[in-house]
Protein backbone atom coordinates (compact mmCIF):
# COMPACT_ATOMS: atom_id res chain seq x y z
CA UNK A 1 0.00 0.00 0.00
CA UNK A 2 1.52 3.33 -0.95
CA UNK A 3 2.18 6.73 0.83
CA UNK A 4 -1.67 8.45 0.02
CA UNK A 5 -3.66 5.60 0.23
CA UNK A 6 -2.18 4.84 3.86
CA UNK A 7 -2.68 8.81 5.08
CA UNK A 8 -6.77 7.99 3.93
CA UNK A 9 -6.73 4.95 5.78
CA UNK A 10 -5.29 5.91 8.70
CA UNK A 11 -7.25 8.77 8.96
CA UNK A 12 -10.55 6.54 8.72
CA UNK A 13 -9.33 4.26 11.26
CA UNK A 14 -7.71 6.67 13.55
CA UNK A 15 -10.80 8.92 13.77
CA UNK A 16 -12.96 5.91 14.25
CA UNK A 17 -10.97 4.38 17.64
CA UNK A 18 -10.76 7.65 18.82
CA UNK A 19 -14.18 8.07 19.11
CA UNK A 20 -14.48 4.50 20.31
CA UNK A 21 -12.71 5.84 23.72
CA UNK A 22 -14.15 9.24 24.13
CA UNK A 23 -17.84 7.79 23.67
CA UNK A 24 -17.53 5.31 26.35
CA UNK A 25 -15.96 7.61 28.64
CA UNK A 26 -18.71 10.35 28.23
CA UNK A 27 -21.31 7.84 28.72
CA UNK A 28 -20.08 6.68 32.00
CA UNK A 29 -19.54 10.38 32.98
CA UNK A 30 -23.10 11.03 31.57
CA UNK A 31 -24.37 7.59 33.42
CA UNK A 32 -23.91 8.81 36.95
CA UNK A 33 -25.13 12.52 36.02
CA UNK A 34 -28.62 10.82 35.24
CA UNK A 35 -28.13 8.84 38.60
CA UNK A 36 -27.31 11.56 40.87
CA UNK A 37 -30.03 13.85 39.58
CA UNK A 38 -32.46 11.05 40.22
CA UNK A 39 -31.05 10.27 43.34
CA UNK A 40 -30.29 14.11 44.16
CA UNK A 41 -33.04 16.69 41.86
CA UNK A 42 -31.95 19.48 44.04
CA UNK A 43 -28.49 19.50 43.40
CA UNK A 44 -29.08 18.76 39.47
CA UNK A 45 -27.57 21.86 38.69
CA UNK A 46 -24.08 21.01 40.43
CA UNK A 47 -24.45 18.13 38.98
CA UNK A 48 -24.78 19.55 35.64
CA UNK A 49 -22.16 21.79 36.40
CA UNK A 50 -19.61 19.24 36.96
CA UNK A 51 -20.77 17.13 34.27
CA UNK A 52 -19.95 19.60 31.54
CA UNK A 53 -16.65 19.95 32.61
CA UNK A 54 -15.39 16.86 32.31
CA UNK A 55 -17.41 15.96 29.37
CA UNK A 56 -15.98 19.18 27.80
CA UNK A 57 -12.21 17.32 28.81
CA UNK A 58 -12.99 14.31 27.22
CA UNK A 59 -14.01 16.13 24.19
CA UNK A 60 -11.15 17.73 24.12
CA UNK A 61 -9.58 14.23 23.88
CA UNK A 62 -11.97 13.40 20.53
CA UNK A 63 -10.64 16.89 19.29
CA UNK A 64 -7.02 15.59 19.02
CA UNK A 65 -8.14 12.58 17.24
CA UNK A 66 -9.62 14.51 14.53
CA UNK A 67 -6.70 17.69 14.47
CA UNK A 68 -4.53 14.97 13.73
CA UNK A 69 -6.38 13.33 11.09
CA UNK A 70 -7.25 16.68 9.57
CA UNK A 71 -3.54 17.25 9.48
CA UNK A 72 -3.06 14.21 7.87
CA UNK A 73 -5.74 14.56 5.39
CA UNK A 74 -5.01 18.43 4.60
CA UNK A 75 -1.63 19.42 5.80
CA UNK A 76 0.34 16.37 5.25
CA UNK A 77 4.04 17.78 6.28
CA UNK A 78 5.23 14.75 3.88
CA UNK A 79 2.98 15.08 0.97
CA UNK A 80 5.59 16.92 -1.07
CA UNK A 81 8.35 13.85 -0.11
CA UNK A 82 5.96 11.77 -0.78
CA UNK A 83 4.91 13.16 -4.25
CA UNK A 84 8.76 13.41 -5.26
CA UNK A 85 9.30 9.67 -4.50
CA UNK A 86 6.50 8.99 -6.61
CA UNK A 87 7.71 10.59 -9.84
CA UNK A 88 11.81 9.32 -9.79
CA UNK A 89 9.94 5.88 -9.12
CA UNK A 90 7.91 6.67 -12.50
CA UNK A 91 10.56 8.22 -14.17
CA UNK B 1 -5.18 -2.90 -2.61
CA UNK B 2 -5.12 0.45 -3.98
CA UNK B 3 -5.70 4.06 -2.93
CA UNK B 4 -9.32 4.30 -4.15
CA UNK B 5 -10.62 0.61 -2.66
CA UNK B 6 -9.16 1.33 0.37
CA UNK B 7 -10.63 4.76 0.84
CA UNK B 8 -14.18 3.28 0.10
CA UNK B 9 -12.85 -0.13 2.92
CA UNK B 10 -11.51 2.40 5.21
CA UNK B 11 -14.76 4.93 4.88
CA UNK B 12 -16.92 2.04 6.14
CA UNK B 13 -14.86 0.35 8.62
CA UNK B 14 -14.12 3.97 10.30
CA UNK B 15 -17.79 4.91 10.57
CA UNK B 16 -18.53 1.39 11.80
CA UNK B 17 -15.98 1.68 14.60
CA UNK B 18 -17.23 4.77 15.11
CA UNK B 19 -20.86 3.94 15.90
CA UNK B 20 -19.86 1.00 18.38
CA UNK B 21 -18.24 2.75 20.77
CA UNK B 22 -20.70 5.82 20.31
CA UNK B 23 -23.71 3.44 20.38
CA UNK B 24 -22.58 1.95 23.74
CA UNK B 25 -21.91 4.95 25.01
CA UNK B 26 -25.04 6.30 24.57
CA UNK B 27 -26.81 3.11 26.24
CA UNK B 28 -24.96 3.62 29.33
CA UNK B 29 -26.38 7.57 29.92
CA UNK B 30 -30.23 6.01 28.94
CA UNK B 31 -29.62 3.14 30.81
CA UNK B 32 -28.97 5.00 33.79
CA UNK B 33 -31.72 8.26 32.89
CA UNK B 34 -34.31 5.34 32.52
CA UNK B 35 -33.57 3.45 35.97
CA UNK B 36 -33.66 7.38 36.87
CA UNK B 37 -37.38 7.82 35.76
CA UNK B 38 -37.94 4.64 37.35
CA UNK B 39 -36.93 5.46 41.25
CA UNK B 40 -37.77 9.27 40.82
CA UNK B 41 -40.38 10.03 38.97
CA UNK B 42 -40.92 13.55 39.72
CA UNK B 43 -37.38 14.45 38.78
CA UNK B 44 -38.01 13.15 35.47
CA UNK B 45 -37.82 16.52 33.30
CA UNK B 46 -34.54 17.62 35.08
CA UNK B 47 -33.00 13.50 34.02
CA UNK B 48 -34.26 14.47 30.57
CA UNK B 49 -32.27 17.83 30.17
CA UNK B 50 -29.28 16.04 31.67
CA UNK B 51 -29.39 12.76 29.23
CA UNK B 52 -29.91 14.81 26.17
CA UNK B 53 -27.25 17.04 26.68
CA UNK B 54 -25.21 14.11 27.55
CA UNK B 55 -26.32 12.06 24.44
CA UNK B 56 -25.83 15.65 22.05
CA UNK B 57 -21.83 15.30 23.36
CA UNK B 58 -22.12 11.94 22.54
CA UNK B 59 -23.68 12.09 19.44
CA UNK B 60 -21.10 15.18 18.14
CA UNK B 61 -18.24 12.42 18.70
CA UNK B 62 -20.14 10.45 15.75
CA UNK B 63 -20.27 13.36 13.77
CA UNK B 64 -16.76 13.64 13.90
CA UNK B 65 -16.04 10.16 12.59
CA UNK B 66 -18.90 10.39 9.96
CA UNK B 67 -17.36 14.37 9.00
CA UNK B 68 -13.74 12.43 8.48
CA UNK B 69 -15.61 9.59 6.34
CA UNK B 70 -17.20 11.61 4.20
CA UNK B 71 -14.53 14.05 3.27
CA UNK B 72 -12.95 10.53 2.45
CA UNK B 73 -15.29 9.74 0.35
CA UNK B 74 -16.53 13.17 -1.38
CA UNK B 75 -13.73 15.67 -0.91
CA UNK B 76 -10.70 13.25 -0.63
CA UNK B 77 -7.40 16.21 -0.99
CA UNK B 78 -5.10 13.28 -2.45
CA UNK B 79 -8.10 11.82 -4.95
CA UNK B 80 -5.93 14.28 -7.44
CA UNK B 81 -2.47 12.81 -6.84
CA UNK B 82 -3.85 9.43 -6.77
CA UNK B 83 -4.96 9.21 -10.43
CA UNK B 84 -1.91 11.58 -11.61
CA UNK B 85 -0.08 7.98 -10.05
CA UNK B 86 -2.13 5.80 -12.09
CA UNK B 87 -2.31 7.67 -15.23
CA UNK B 88 1.62 7.58 -14.94
CA UNK B 89 1.74 3.31 -14.22
CA UNK B 90 -0.53 3.18 -17.39
CA UNK B 91 1.59 4.74 -19.47
CA UNK C 1 -8.63 -8.02 -4.03
CA UNK C 2 -10.22 -5.11 -6.12
CA UNK C 3 -12.04 -2.11 -6.26
CA UNK C 4 -15.34 -3.72 -6.43
CA UNK C 5 -14.96 -6.91 -3.97
CA UNK C 6 -13.64 -4.76 -1.58
CA UNK C 7 -16.33 -2.10 -2.01
CA UNK C 8 -19.38 -4.88 -1.32
CA UNK C 9 -17.33 -6.20 1.49
CA UNK C 10 -16.44 -3.04 3.47
CA UNK C 11 -20.35 -2.68 3.08
CA UNK C 12 -21.01 -5.77 4.53
CA UNK C 13 -18.47 -5.56 7.57
CA UNK C 14 -19.46 -1.94 8.22
CA UNK C 15 -22.87 -2.17 8.33
CA UNK C 16 -22.38 -5.51 10.95
CA UNK C 17 -19.71 -3.57 13.04
CA UNK C 18 -22.37 -0.72 13.21
CA UNK C 19 -25.27 -2.85 13.92
CA UNK C 20 -22.95 -4.81 16.89
CA UNK C 21 -22.89 -1.78 19.28
CA UNK C 22 -25.58 0.04 18.46
CA UNK C 23 -27.41 -3.13 19.07
CA UNK C 24 -25.76 -3.67 22.58
CA UNK C 25 -26.46 0.26 23.16
CA UNK C 26 -30.26 -0.17 23.03
CA UNK C 27 -30.26 -3.36 24.35
CA UNK C 28 -28.55 -1.70 27.99
CA UNK C 29 -31.62 1.12 27.43
CA UNK C 30 -34.09 -1.20 27.01
CA UNK C 31 -33.19 -3.37 29.62
CA UNK C 32 -33.09 -0.80 32.08
CA UNK C 33 -36.61 0.62 30.62
CA UNK C 34 -37.72 -2.52 31.63
CA UNK C 35 -36.49 -3.23 34.79
CA UNK C 36 -38.01 0.23 36.21
CA UNK C 37 -41.19 -0.60 34.87
CA UNK C 38 -41.11 -3.57 37.14
CA UNK C 39 -40.09 -1.67 39.94
CA UNK C 40 -42.32 1.05 39.30
CA UNK C 41 -45.46 0.70 36.63
CA UNK C 42 -46.64 3.79 37.54
CA UNK C 43 -43.89 5.61 35.94
CA UNK C 44 -44.35 3.49 32.77
CA UNK C 45 -45.24 6.23 30.64
CA UNK C 46 -42.69 8.27 31.50
CA UNK C 47 -39.93 5.63 31.56
CA UNK C 48 -41.21 4.65 27.79
CA UNK C 49 -41.15 8.48 26.41
CA UNK C 50 -37.48 8.85 28.20
CA UNK C 51 -36.44 5.23 26.62
CA UNK C 52 -37.85 6.11 23.05
CA UNK C 53 -35.71 9.67 23.09
CA UNK C 54 -32.87 7.35 23.52
CA UNK C 55 -33.10 4.68 21.52
CA UNK C 56 -33.96 6.85 19.04
CA UNK C 57 -30.67 8.38 18.82
CA UNK C 58 -28.64 5.47 19.43
CA UNK C 59 -30.78 4.51 16.09
CA UNK C 60 -29.44 7.55 14.13
CA UNK C 61 -25.67 5.59 14.91
CA UNK C 62 -26.64 3.01 12.97
CA UNK C 63 -28.52 5.03 10.32
CA UNK C 64 -25.23 7.05 9.64
CA UNK C 65 -23.38 3.63 9.47
CA UNK C 66 -26.23 2.29 6.91
CA UNK C 67 -25.88 5.69 4.84
CA UNK C 68 -21.72 5.54 4.49
CA UNK C 69 -22.67 1.50 3.12
CA UNK C 70 -25.62 2.58 0.72
CA UNK C 71 -23.35 5.61 -0.44
CA UNK C 72 -20.68 2.63 -0.97
CA UNK C 73 -23.29 0.61 -2.66
CA UNK C 74 -25.27 2.84 -4.61
CA UNK C 75 -23.15 6.51 -5.19
CA UNK C 76 -19.73 5.57 -5.07
CA UNK C 77 -17.97 8.73 -6.07
CA UNK C 78 -14.95 6.50 -7.28
CA UNK C 79 -17.12 4.40 -8.94
CA UNK C 80 -15.90 5.99 -12.61
CA UNK C 81 -12.41 6.16 -11.47
CA UNK C 82 -12.26 2.37 -10.90
CA UNK C 83 -13.60 1.54 -14.13
CA UNK C 84 -11.28 3.79 -16.25
CA UNK C 85 -8.47 2.07 -14.24
CA UNK C 86 -9.84 -1.58 -15.47
CA UNK C 87 -10.37 -0.09 -18.49
CA UNK C 88 -6.56 0.99 -19.00
CA UNK C 89 -4.99 -2.55 -17.94
CA UNK C 90 -7.48 -4.79 -19.71
CA UNK C 91 -6.45 -2.73 -22.96
CA UNK D 1 -9.85 -14.73 -3.55
CA UNK D 2 -12.36 -12.88 -6.56
CA UNK D 3 -15.38 -10.81 -6.76
CA UNK D 4 -17.84 -12.92 -6.20
CA UNK D 5 -16.20 -15.19 -3.98
CA UNK D 6 -16.19 -12.05 -1.43
CA UNK D 7 -19.61 -11.21 -2.00
CA UNK D 8 -20.83 -14.49 -0.82
CA UNK D 9 -18.49 -13.90 2.41
CA UNK D 10 -18.69 -10.61 2.85
CA UNK D 11 -22.81 -11.33 3.13
CA UNK D 12 -22.11 -14.44 5.37
CA UNK D 13 -19.79 -12.29 8.00
CA UNK D 14 -21.50 -9.48 8.11
CA UNK D 15 -24.97 -10.66 8.62
CA UNK D 16 -23.16 -13.07 11.24
CA UNK D 17 -21.60 -10.12 12.86
CA UNK D 18 -24.82 -8.08 12.93
CA UNK D 19 -26.58 -10.77 14.61
CA UNK D 20 -24.35 -11.13 17.08
CA UNK D 21 -24.64 -7.29 18.44
CA UNK D 22 -28.38 -7.44 18.28
CA UNK D 23 -28.87 -11.07 19.65
CA UNK D 24 -26.90 -9.88 23.08
CA UNK D 25 -29.11 -6.52 23.31
CA UNK D 26 -32.26 -8.35 22.80
CA UNK D 27 -31.22 -10.74 25.45
CA UNK D 28 -30.22 -8.16 27.52
CA UNK D 29 -33.82 -6.61 27.23
CA UNK D 30 -35.47 -9.91 27.47
CA UNK D 31 -33.32 -11.01 30.36
CA UNK D 32 -34.87 -8.11 32.15
CA UNK D 33 -38.12 -8.48 31.30
CA UNK D 34 -38.81 -11.90 32.56
CA UNK D 35 -37.03 -10.70 36.26
CA UNK D 36 -39.74 -7.89 36.17
CA UNK D 37 -42.17 -10.45 35.56
CA UNK D 38 -40.72 -12.43 38.04
CA UNK D 39 -40.41 -9.97 40.96
CA UNK D 40 -43.47 -7.93 40.10
CA UNK D 41 -46.55 -9.79 37.97
CA UNK D 42 -48.80 -7.53 37.98
CA UNK D 43 -46.99 -5.48 36.15
CA UNK D 44 -46.24 -8.02 33.56
CA UNK D 45 -48.60 -6.02 30.30
CA UNK D 46 -46.58 -2.94 30.79
CA UNK D 47 -43.22 -4.90 31.30
CA UNK D 48 -44.72 -6.44 27.75
CA UNK D 49 -45.21 -3.07 26.01
CA UNK D 50 -41.85 -1.70 26.90
CA UNK D 51 -40.31 -5.70 25.69
CA UNK D 52 -41.98 -5.07 22.72
CA UNK D 53 -40.97 -1.95 21.61
CA UNK D 54 -37.12 -2.03 22.79
CA UNK D 55 -36.87 -5.14 20.81
CA UNK D 56 -38.57 -3.90 17.88
CA UNK D 57 -36.15 -0.88 17.41
CA UNK D 58 -33.72 -3.50 18.15
CA UNK D 59 -34.91 -5.64 15.98
CA UNK D 60 -34.67 -2.63 13.09
CA UNK D 61 -30.90 -2.72 13.41
CA UNK D 62 -30.64 -6.57 12.37
CA UNK D 63 -33.04 -5.64 9.39
CA UNK D 64 -30.30 -2.67 8.00
CA UNK D 65 -27.78 -5.60 7.93
CA UNK D 66 -29.97 -7.93 6.36
CA UNK D 67 -30.97 -5.17 3.46
CA UNK D 68 -27.12 -4.67 2.76
CA UNK D 69 -26.40 -8.31 2.84
CA UNK D 70 -29.44 -9.15 0.48
CA UNK D 71 -28.62 -5.92 -1.56
CA UNK D 72 -24.88 -7.48 -2.04
CA UNK D 73 -26.27 -11.10 -2.74
CA UNK D 74 -29.69 -10.19 -5.28
CA UNK D 75 -29.23 -6.24 -6.02
CA UNK D 76 -25.39 -5.89 -6.34
CA UNK D 77 -24.82 -2.98 -8.34
CA UNK D 78 -21.34 -4.05 -8.89
CA UNK D 79 -22.43 -7.22 -10.89
CA UNK D 80 -22.38 -6.05 -14.07
CA UNK D 81 -18.92 -4.83 -13.92
CA UNK D 82 -17.46 -7.22 -12.19
CA UNK D 83 -18.76 -10.04 -14.98
CA UNK D 84 -17.10 -7.52 -17.62
CA UNK D 85 -14.17 -7.71 -16.13
CA UNK D 86 -13.95 -11.53 -15.72
CA UNK D 87 -14.69 -11.83 -19.29
CA UNK D 88 -12.23 -9.76 -20.37
CA UNK D 89 -9.86 -11.40 -18.49
CA UNK D 90 -10.56 -14.85 -20.17
CA UNK D 91 -10.46 -13.74 -23.34
CA UNK E 1 5.17 0.07 3.60
CA UNK E 2 8.32 2.66 3.30
CA UNK E 3 9.15 5.08 5.94
CA UNK E 4 6.70 7.78 5.11
CA UNK E 5 3.96 5.77 5.17
CA UNK E 6 4.24 4.07 8.77
CA UNK E 7 4.98 7.85 9.82
CA UNK E 8 1.75 9.12 8.97
CA UNK E 9 -0.22 5.82 9.62
CA UNK E 10 1.56 5.51 13.14
CA UNK E 11 0.43 8.84 14.06
CA UNK E 12 -2.72 8.34 13.29
CA UNK E 13 -3.49 4.97 15.33
CA UNK E 14 -0.95 6.51 18.02
CA UNK E 15 -3.06 9.50 18.54
CA UNK E 16 -6.03 7.02 18.72
CA UNK E 17 -5.29 4.06 21.03
CA UNK E 18 -3.98 7.06 23.00
CA UNK E 19 -7.16 8.91 23.32
CA UNK E 20 -8.77 5.43 23.78
CA UNK E 21 -7.13 4.82 27.13
CA UNK E 22 -7.54 8.53 28.49
CA UNK E 23 -10.77 9.22 27.58
CA UNK E 24 -12.35 5.93 29.84
CA UNK E 25 -9.82 7.03 32.48
CA UNK E 26 -11.34 10.96 32.36
CA UNK E 27 -14.66 9.00 31.87
CA UNK E 28 -14.34 7.07 35.17
CA UNK E 29 -13.08 10.17 37.16
CA UNK E 30 -15.94 12.14 36.27
CA UNK E 31 -18.30 9.71 36.97
CA UNK E 32 -17.04 9.30 41.10
CA UNK E 33 -17.13 13.15 40.99
CA UNK E 34 -20.68 13.47 39.68
CA UNK E 35 -21.62 10.24 42.15
CA UNK E 36 -20.44 12.45 44.99
CA UNK E 37 -22.24 15.76 44.13
CA UNK E 38 -25.24 13.66 44.19
CA UNK E 39 -24.67 12.17 47.36
CA UNK E 40 -23.08 15.40 49.17
CA UNK E 41 -24.19 18.57 47.49
CA UNK E 42 -22.68 20.53 50.11
CA UNK E 43 -19.04 19.04 49.21
CA UNK E 44 -19.23 20.17 45.38
CA UNK E 45 -16.49 22.86 44.93
CA UNK E 46 -14.06 20.06 46.76
CA UNK E 47 -15.29 18.07 44.51
CA UNK E 48 -14.62 19.69 41.70
CA UNK E 49 -11.25 20.85 42.93
CA UNK E 50 -10.08 17.28 43.26
CA UNK E 51 -11.74 16.34 40.00
CA UNK E 52 -10.01 18.80 37.95
CA UNK E 53 -6.37 17.85 38.89
CA UNK E 54 -7.31 14.65 38.45
CA UNK E 55 -8.52 15.06 35.22
CA UNK E 56 -5.79 18.03 34.17
CA UNK E 57 -3.04 14.79 35.23
CA UNK E 58 -5.23 12.35 32.67
CA UNK E 59 -5.47 15.05 30.04
CA UNK E 60 -1.37 15.35 30.25
CA UNK E 61 -1.22 11.98 28.99
CA UNK E 62 -3.14 12.30 25.73
CA UNK E 63 -0.78 15.33 25.66
CA UNK E 64 2.11 12.85 25.79
CA UNK E 65 0.79 11.16 22.91
CA UNK E 66 -0.14 14.49 20.49
CA UNK E 67 3.57 15.80 21.17
CA UNK E 68 4.63 12.61 19.91
CA UNK E 69 2.41 12.35 16.82
CA UNK E 70 3.04 16.24 16.03
CA UNK E 71 6.89 15.52 16.59
CA UNK E 72 6.81 12.58 14.25
CA UNK E 73 4.72 14.70 11.29
CA UNK E 74 6.16 17.60 11.99
CA UNK E 75 9.71 17.28 13.55
CA UNK E 76 10.69 13.88 12.41
CA UNK E 77 14.58 13.28 13.76
CA UNK E 78 15.21 10.64 10.79
CA UNK E 79 13.21 12.30 8.24
CA UNK E 80 16.58 13.87 6.29
CA UNK E 81 18.16 9.80 6.86
CA UNK E 82 15.10 8.27 5.00
CA UNK E 83 15.30 10.90 2.41
CA UNK E 84 19.19 10.44 1.56
CA UNK E 85 18.17 6.43 1.91
CA UNK E 86 15.56 7.09 -0.74
CA UNK E 87 18.19 9.06 -2.60
CA UNK E 88 20.48 6.49 -2.84
CA UNK E 89 17.59 3.41 -3.54
CA UNK E 90 16.64 5.73 -6.48
CA UNK E 91 20.01 6.10 -7.93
Amino acid sequence: MNFFTMCVFGAAIGMAIGTLGTAIGQGMAVKSAVEGVARNPGAASKIMTTMMIGLAMIESLAIYALVVCLIILFANPYKDIALKMVETVAK
